[in-house]
């Protein structure tokens, strides 16, 4: 038996995210599968770090399956590259032990938000990033992002979707970087793991701070809150990207 | 009488070109002045710096109308942006001398095209960039670009389209940069204007260098050859841009 790992880049413009939904939705999990089917005629059941959100984007997302049949790394590669639709990309083919599992093995997760911080949209970006028209105050976001680090209880950031239930909704956020690069900004968030919907809502309240309509104590309030509705609006999921995982 | 110019921004993936065709063809310049008639009940003649090719991309395209009706710009701007699609924005619109031609009164333009330089291609990027497997050498691109600075005839480095003929085919190239940024390489190409297909031409050659196949003085032969067939293959419309023009 061999379990193989994948690292996968997507544009989640045409998906309706990763996870595998009802029949006749495009999601990249199912395309992988139906690819590698169509290639190998086999079945594999396919385990996803994580999912993403219908329009999250990811550089490097991981995923792997066991096979009975051991083939080199490089053929699958270059057999679902050549199956798959051009928005989806397997960047690389590793074999790993048996007991390797994308989900329960990661330790850690980046994902990255990119706004476009300018009066009009962008053309040529428009799927890419998410445009604010208001000129933000990255000084002030950047002070309020301290307000995340640390293990924190992220009730307040997450959707009370069926999945959170009766689970634990702490987490450890080691690192929220808020950038500068000419007019687009970045928010780059590092932690063990992330509640549903966690860094759209935690970007949505720290665009509030750049606006000047939300304070870093009314942040420590929500933190503290626990409460879904205490929290703003989340950020749209086109401007954000898993960017790795780290086992 | 009052002339507006105009700067634009279009993503050129769905264009065929900036300039009006046949009917049915979708170009930049048709779908302007179809919004423009559209809010303004009048049909205004636009006249662009130039024309960029289907799958061509424009960061500051520039454009100017004359019309009878005196409006304020920022009006003009936000009318045609609630009625164009969202790939293309007009930026500014400044109301400008009655003398001001677009394409006449062109100093000088600079194009810029994007490799992303890696073995595999991006779908996040895959609109935005032409990408090329093989490691370029960057260090020989730099310096077989020099070959291409200077006041010089460039017929090798156009297609003999009905347009050039008889006109000359001298231009003058005042910056040639080849910079790398990350696994994306920028070829940022300033002149005093353009020939037909010059830019991608120039850069199909450069990109034959920094693969080996090409040296510079297989470049300098070529400029000397004045002859079409002496040049390259042209490099792909979808990773470049026009990012200004200086009047």
């Amino acid at each position: 038996m061999a379990n193989y790992k994948l690292t996968i880049e997507y544009d989640g413009t045409n998906f309706k995210g990763w996870q595998v939904q009802g029949k006749g939705e495009r999601t990249v999990q199912g395309e992988i599968v139906q690819a590698y089917q169509k290639v190998f005629r086999e079945k594999i059941k396919l385990i996803g770090s994580g999912r993403t959100d219908t329009g999250v984007h990811a550089l490097g997302q991981v995923a792997n399956f066991h096979t009975e049949i051991d083939r080199p790394p490089e053929d699958i590669r270059n057999a679902l590259n050549a199956t798959l639709a051009d928005d989806v990309v397997i960047l690389r083919v590793n074999r790993v032990a048996d007991s390797f599992h994308a989900q329960y093995a990661a330790k850690r997760k980046t994902y990255r938000y990119i706004i476009l911080n300018r009066e009009l949209p962008s053309p040529t970006r428009r799927w890419g990033m998410a445009q604010i028209s208001s000129a933000l105050d990255v000084e002030a976001m950047k002070s309020a992002a301290k307000a995340f680090v640390g293990t924190r209880d992220f009730k307040s950031f997450t959707s009370n979707n069926r999945s959170n239930q009766g689970k634990s909704t702490t987490r450890t956020v080691y690192d929220l970087r808020v950038v500068r690069r000419g007019a687009q900004i970045h928010i780059d968030i590092t932690a063990d793991g992330f509640l549903y919907k966690m860094v759209r809502n935690i970007v949505g309240l720290l665009i509030e701070v750049g606006q000047g309509r939300c304070s870093k104590s009314h942040i420590l309030k929500v933190l503290r809150d626990k409460d879904r509705r205490a929290a703003g609006v989340a950020a749209k999921a086109h401007g954000l990207y898993l960017l790795k995982v780290k086992y």
